[in-house]
């Protein structure tokens, strides 16, 4: 098989620009680091179009994956790479044997096929890859049905929220909207609208999750926004007894995750 | 006031230092970034000693916070430093307007003194500083009483560890251990011991966390170790349903947390 050596290669060089915000968006394609995140990519059927392959990096239980990897993929092109392209690739990411380009899913709210009683997070305007991907991996832990990116200010693809996610991005229903269509589309389906606020004036534990319920939870630095005060939407809060004021967002999204677990269990 | 302009002033170069484990290790002294983070230690009664100050880089709110801090602390030091001094001081974090240096607390697991019904938090071989701060500040949350790291991987306060819990590091007793002291040290206090295992065999919600309470969480990377299997340490779990197989360490300390604090109330 042929061997990519040159950093000038078109394909590299298009890949390395999905490190950014900026190529993402143009290429409506993302960047997937390391075996297992591709694994559970493939696994759910994510759109991966080409794999970079660095074989003397896979090694121990890799290998297995990897073969299997192989086997599993007829339309999906093998690209084998030197370390030092793999490492331009990576991008200050731990080199690993292998990363993969894959479309974004085209999916909109309008696709969406509930389940009974489904369990949906909205986040708005969540800024931090790191803590999208936290609240994917508290998501699947629990069997939640659908995140919403409301007014998004991070790319749900990112490659550090596909890290943060452990590849359970890949399994999870992800949607961009803007506040307004989210609202609706809640309304639209009978949902329970639980908006965490600090200053929320009902104690999360006492609302009922067992119903169609929708998590809704804001950014980390001005929380949500006013568009969720309106009829309907309750205002719950999380009990605060110290010094500070306010939690991790994907710590106050695991709480309530995790609540709701318990009261449908 | 003298300004320190200077890299090669001795001051400087053993605050520099204690960016490293190794360096406040070797002086028993860590670094604090930030006003508010300083003002939280003073209140905290925290044992700082030196300020290094970059007047204009303190603005707005932070003009009144600084004025409060200099009127109340006869006992610190306060440098004036050049804007480069501060930026080297900041070792790569965002430059604001005050570094302090503090030693160590040296509080001992016999120091403590516990209330009624305490909640005690126990980490095993975390390694990351940011899981110990992310820890803190939900304990600080819920009100709970005592963080004991047994078989520390990393020293509690490093400097992430202080910037992830917000301050709230300070206010929080927090104490090093072996896990055998720990473990004994809990038994003699007639402790509940609760070890979050993925295989434990008692889901989280049906234990009850209203007596003396410890809940106990291992590393990253390998869970809790074999020496807290033994009779009277109940095993417990948080059930996951999707494809990962464990939730991240602050996450999992959180819900087990809130749990108590909803049991409790």
């Amino acid at each position: 098989m042929e061997i990519i050596r040159s950093l000038q290669n078109a394909q590299i060089k298009s890949a390395i620009k999905l490190r950014d915000r900026r190529g993402r968006m143009q290429q409506q394609r993302t960047v997937i680091d390391g075996l297992r995140e591709i694994r559970r990519a493939l696994q759910a059927g994510f759109p991966i179009e080409t794999m970079f392959v660095l074989p003397e990096a896979i090694s121990g239980p890799e290998t297995a994956f990897f073969e299997e990897i192989l086997a599993d993929t007829d339309d999906i092109s093998i690209l084998h790479v030197t370390h030092e392209v793999m490492e331009k690739l990576a991008f200050g990411q731990r080199v690993e044997g292998a990363v993969a380009v894959a479309k974004f899913p085209e999916k909109k709210l309008s696709d969406i096929v509930l389940p009974e009683c489904p369990l949906v997070v909205v986040i708005e305007q969540v800024e931090k890859p790191g803590n999208v991907g936290a609240i994917l991996r508290t998501m699947d832990a629990v069997g939640a049905d659908l995140l919403i990116s409301a007014d998004g200010r991070t790319d749900l693809f990112n490659p550090n929220a596909i890290r943060a996610s452990l590849g359970t991005i890949f399994s999870m229903p992800v949607v961009d909207a803007t506040s307004e269509e989210t609202i609706a589309f809640l309304q639209n389906n009978q949902f329970q609208i639980y908006a965490a606020r600090v200053d929320g004036s009902v104690p999360y534990t006492t609302v009922d999750m067992k119903p169609a319920t929708a998590l809704v939870l804001g950014s980390e630095a001005h929380g949500l926004s006013d568009k969720w005060h309106q009829a309907g939407i309750v205002n719950i809060h999380l009990p605060m007894q110290g010094i500070a004021d306010s939690l991790n967002v994907s710590t106050t999204a695991a709480v309530l995750l995790y609540e709701s677990l318990r009261q449908r269990r």
